[in-house]
């Protein structure tokens, strides 16, 4: 075992014990805290900001993009914005011992099912050090221990973090250990973190596609898959095609580089002649490159041959694959065949049309009538969000705090017996 | 790629194309092929007996025990019990579109998260042949195909049980391939499903210990762990002393082999002594051997020492550690050291010790006051049990037919746009 595994596990181990003291704390506990985590980052926004600049010229030093180091760069607006979050995240319901089932049975026996914490959660993220307060607070709300591993990039701005963090659980009388940033930030230490299976509950990836399959290929311990999403808009033959339009546009283009952005537009061929030229022409107009099939290249030489590869394709750009189909029952093997199983759309007036697709598309979320862009739990009304799982198990879709718990039944009786 | 791994894909493929087709069905469809399957079952009970005997004579002559000749062996009385337990799963409810949460949001869009299939479900499994026809049935009730890969020393009775249900699947008008069992009985056919990401949407291990360790360390399909149960029974200083003898000896005793069986007896140091010279006499006269602390043996020089094994020991033998501790934080800590958090019991007539005791004990069941041993499906009123399972993750404790689905986001419109 290297010196970091030792380390990664001595940390869940620490851990481990802090949760076992976050479970029991009551809502009103653990809200101070956060309030006492955001009004730190406030009071210290200076020298958060100065560990940040170390992040940022060491970035510059090596040749980052500028928008990559916009995206690291914080400023005391911004550390005023990652308070602000995780005062939102007080403000949320505590999902800890909210009583999912509960009867009295035939005996007498009271059952119960509660929520309670999961106990230690891992997350692996890239992104901007504002991650690692928004974990750590989503974390503390339901009650888990936070081990944050994120990436080496911003390794400064995230340790004095951390720091501010774990002052203000110690003013709170809370457990130093609830936040703790992994040691190091090699490969390594993600790798010991992948391997502490009986020590760590859960691990969360947040980040791009290959950090995602890298811990779901490596991890011994269980994983929720968040992520990619090639997600679909189908037009139907009832279809208003006004409001098709509306959607397909905004489905692609209100932003481009988020999982719930539709890369495939499926048409109906009944409607393909009357809506296919003007959605294209919209989309060209919005900077859009289309890739189609034959039957949708027959209506624009723009559209530029779709391959194989684009059907499976996650974009992320200013591109989208069309395709003619038959009927909604192609759409559906379509979809079935090319999907991640994110997020799909059905455009039509058809209450029939609507029912055979959302019964037959197996995706996480399934619009009907509306933009792919809505799947997202802030738009859900979860307040918060620690990823979209695009896995069947345990969560699937947007994750907000009663996702980052399990359940324990209690048990109540007077001497019962079998 | 070996032969047995190409053949085990293919099943899987063909169960992915069946799950697709099974997941819209209604009750009713699902559950006229289970009355099918059940009285396909009950007609053809002698050439399933026959086929037994065949698995019956290869153990004779392999030299197995008589009491696991007997846990393999059918009887046209034991078919028909089989079968009565596949209509008894046609009476339960259907987990499948269960609205699990829904509302409105501010903008008008109605929000719906409903219960789906998981897809293709994998089973492997060690146990008596009945488990076949169980899974089965469990698996169509809630819309999942599934593939069983069962114990060699059963094939010649799983082969022909399935041959049954799939004849019942067919005049059903239901897909084949929903009910498939694995091809091979060695370890390369367990292998290459647990290798089958991606086509297997998760795999459930039924069996003992070394199978389910082996299943969750080699398996890249997520795995919903079964289990282990290293229970606990705390008698508390404020125990009803009858209740707690009744209890600890219900607890060890009623049955010795099962996972809610109790393994370990703390008591408070202010009940010791009233209260273990009667339970060790009690369990005594009931064959138990108890392994003890010092504390323990002092009230009785039959109680041997327990050694540090002994604490962590799933004996599922007429065995109970026994200790005395100052607390119940010593309890609840000894429990958080070597219980597998499958299920702990407190008695006590303290309503703060009972609180202070279900929430700080980490496990799948707390029992106030009522034996270990009422965890379970049944005992719940689940009318069904896949299993105990011992994660936190998707199910913890018994599982039931909900905990056989993921869930779906269904998002509906008027062409609403971000």
């Amino acid at each position: 075992m290297s010196d970091i595994e030792r380390e990664v596990r001595a940390c869940a181990e620490r851990a481990q014990d802090a949760a076992a003291d976050l479970a029991p704390l009551s809502r009103a506990v653990k809200d101070e805290a956060l309030l006492a985590m955001a009004d730190a980052l406030t009071a210290e926004a200076e020298s958060i900001v100065r560990a940040n600049t170390e992040d940022v010229e060491r970035a510059r030093a090596g040749g980052v993009s500028e928008a990559m180091i916009d995206r690291l760069t914080l400023t005391a607006d911004r550390v005023g914005a990652i308070a602000d979050a995780v005062r939102a995240i007080a403000d949320l319901p505590d999902p800890v011992g909210e009583v999912v089932r509960g009867t009295v049975l035939p005996n007498g026996l009271e059952l119960r099912q509660i929520r309670v914490p999961l106990g230690v959660v891992g997350i692996i993220y890239e992104g901007r050090p504002n991650v690692t307060a928004d974990a750590a607070a989503l974390c503390l709300k339901s009650g888990n221990a936070a081990l944050l591993r994120g990436s080496s990039s911003a390794y400064s701005s995230n340790t004095r973090i951390v720091e501010v963090l774990r002052g203000a659980l110690a003013k709170a009388g809370l457990p130093l250990d609830a936040v703790q940033l992994v040691p190091g930030s090699g490969r390594d230490s993600a790798q010991a973190l992948m391997r502490a299976r009986g020590l760590v509950d859960v691990l969360i990836p947040r980040g791009g596609g290959s950090l995602i399959q890298t811990v779901v290929r490596e991890s011994t311990v269980p994983v929720i898959e968040t992520g990619e999403g090639n997600c679909h808009v189908y037009v139907d033959s009832a279809a208003d095609l006004d409001m098709a339009l509306a959607i397909t546009v905004n489905s692609k283009t209100q932003r481009l580089s988020t999982c719930n952005t539709a890369e495939t537009l499926l048409v109906h061929a009944d409607v393909a002649e009357a809506f296919l030229p003007r959605a294209i022409a919209a989309l060209r107009e919005l900077g859009v490159t289309l890739h189609g099939d034959d039957r949708a290249r027959a209506f624009d030489d723009a559209v530029v041959p779709a391959t194989e590869e684009d059907w499976s394709t996650e974009y992320l750009s200013a591109d989208l694959a069309v395709k003619v189909v038959d009927s909604l029952d192609d759409a559906v093997a379509h979809i079935r065949r090319y999907s991640t199983s994110h997020t799909e759309a059905i455009v039509t007036d058809s209450q029939s049309a609507a029912r055979r697709f959302v019964s037959r598309v197996d995706s996480a979320a399934v619009m009907v009538n509306a933009s792919t862009r809505f799947t997202d739990g802030g738009e859900f009304g979860f307040g918060a969000e620690i990823g979209i799982s695009n896995q069947k198990l345990h969560a699937r879709g947007p994750m907000g705090l009663p996702e980052m718990t399990s359940t324990k039944y209690v048990v109540t009786g007077e001497g019962h017996l079998r």
